[in-house]
């Protein structure tokens, strides 16, 4: 399933964004004037392949699941906190709600690999590929067969989704000391050290962050993980959940359907995924730039731009729901606008300027 | 009338900000971690005065006039266009129709003066002062009535709003010269140079960028404007839409509601309102920063830091209702999220970590 979904990703036509780009031109307002909100809808274009797109059905995929190395003592909050989250999701309670809800997106909650059995919980997706990664401070946090597997899980639901009408998919995650595995795997992708890519996750003081630099350090040390070979790094120091989201991104890419990026544990997931197949970059969307440090990093690795700086740090998918409403916006501008011709609107002055 | 503005105006209460804080540190989610949406709730809070606000309806003052300064060859666009526009307004076809409705904003289109007779159109408000300002390169724009006239409109303008339930409102205007305008106030009242000052706005190219420096010098050489008299550099250098929109900052502060300030021209206008009354500027949220040059000169002199980065130079409001998205947001995150006690969700690990 894995190599099949590799086969089907193709690059987006660059004459759709060039189309684009013209259509955009012929709306009543200065060229350019609408900024980045005009790159957003031309990237929407070359995606979906249609010049006339309406604003997508969108699904917003929270990925849960436990990691070992937090055990260590790299994380602000016990790991009881990523089940008890994953129940404030199924209530409604948690940022992603509010904030999907405010765009008219779907929330899918899916345990990928909490350590607790949350198979009674109403609404909840279980795929699950274990109770929570081993501690990667002494060897590997999963197998490659579970790696595969986790990815395996994503792409089924970005497939499930597209079955069901969905045509934007978001990265949404939590798993307490999931910002560590995400510093290991960047540090790797990006051949950054470790103590300029980690930072305070959930809100460590500088005691427990130098303890955390440390902890990621020792852990490449022994693993040893191969950057040339992503699900080796996935398998060696990632979670179940991250596996998840690199799934998302290229079963979003296969399906040609934009994969919204949130904040930087997605951002290590999409290193990955590029790692796995680099055309997969054409159809992510950069939210924001998280207030996590190593972020800015992981984007610029990517070539990608963020379009909000909030300095959220929260994951979930909040910093990507955003980001959903400005694509709304900005389909609608393309879409809505008058042109200078429908409007009667005067064009620019295209005559030189008079000597005065 | 303005004089009794000026003196409704009142700071917010700095407690309300904290009593805020509090209330977002209770709610399911790392501290600080939704970042400057939690600092937008609290000034919400604070404005408000309520720390259990619902989302304000919310108005787009979309002030239009012309400019006199505008025959010298200062922009890309005729000055037709303003009228053209206005129309285009009133019709809902332009970018500002698209994005408050997106955000479920109602637009005003109000004519402050533009050169053409324009009360044939159904839906404008007009308020003319005159039938665009005078070439400030000769002498003053306007008289310094004519200044007081369009402030005072401005006022009228939040009042009539808030008795009609507004409770929120976002400054627009359009008005082909008048970023040429605010150049020449934005100059006098940060007190840097014309050149440091001096954008694209509609998009000139390189000839005409030299040329509209050379107006503006010229422009404030002839009237001499005084940074300490805001209503001089109003009338010497202003428009009839800057003053409106000083207007409705005061007009805004004075009822205790947030006023959205856009771009650039919306800037300039701040300028000339923190110059009339310091306290204003605390009720002032900067939406975003515009692509034209001297805004991020404008909004530092107000210690102001924009919400959103993303290449607008649009104007009509457009930026102004991207914030109102945001704030939309930060409002329902602040009053629908559960607490770490109403979810059972464990709080932060408070203890030292243990040497290991």
């Amino acid at each position: 399933m894995l190599h099949q979904t590799l086969r089907r990703i193709e690059p987006v036509d660059p004459n759709l964004l060039v189309q684009a780009q013209i259509k955009l031109d012929q709306l009543t307002k200065p060229l350019g004037s609408l900024g980045r909100l005009e790159e957003l809808a031309a990237q929407y274009v070359a995606i979906s392949g249609n010049l006339n797109p309406s604003c997508p059905r969108s699904r917003v995929l929270t990925l849960a699941a436990d990691h070992g190395i937090a055990c260590e003592g790299v994380s602000a909050y016990p790991s009881s906190v990523t089940s008890q989250m994953v129940s404030n999701f199924l209530n409604g309670g948690a940022a992603i709600n509010i904030l999907a809800r405010h765009v008219g997106a779907e929330v899918q909650v899916v345990d990928m690999g909490v350590s607790r059995d949350l198979s009674h919980l109403t609404g909840l997706v279980v795929r699950k590929v274990g109770l929570g990664t081993k501690n990667f401070l002494h060897g590997p946090a999963m197998t490659r067969e579970e790696a595969i597997q986790s990815v395996e899980a994503g792409i089924a639901l970005v497939e499930q989704a597209y079955a069901e009408g969905v045509r934007l998919v978001a990265m949404g995650e939590m798993g307490i000391g999931n910002t560590t595995s995400s510093t290991a795997i960047s540090a790797v992708m990006t051949r950054q050290s470790v103590s300029h890519m980690t930072g305070r996750g959930t809100g460590i003081e500088n005691t427990r962050l130098a303890h955390k630099i440390q902890v990621i350090e020792q852990a490449l040390a022994v693993n040893q993980p191969q950057a040339e070979d992503p699900l080796d790094v996935l398998a060696k120091v990632g979670g179940f959940e991250i596996g998840g989201l690199v799934g998302m991104i290229l079963g979003g890419a296969a399906r040609s359907i934009p994969v919204v990026l949130d904040g930087f544990i997605a951002g290590a997931a999409a290193l990955l995924a590029v790692g796995l197949a680099p055309v997969c970059q054409q159809y992510l969307i950069a939210s924001h730039l998280s207030g996590e440090v190593g972020h800015r990093v992981v984007l610029d690795h990517l070539q990608l731009r963020p379009l909000l700086h909030l300095e959220l740090c929260l994951g979930e998918g909040t910093g990507a729901c955003l980001a959903i409403g400005l694509l709304q916006t900005s389909i609608q501008l393309m879409t809505q606008m008058a042109t200078f011709d429908s409007a009667a609107v005067d064009r620019m002055i295209t005559t030189e300027l008079e000597s005065t």
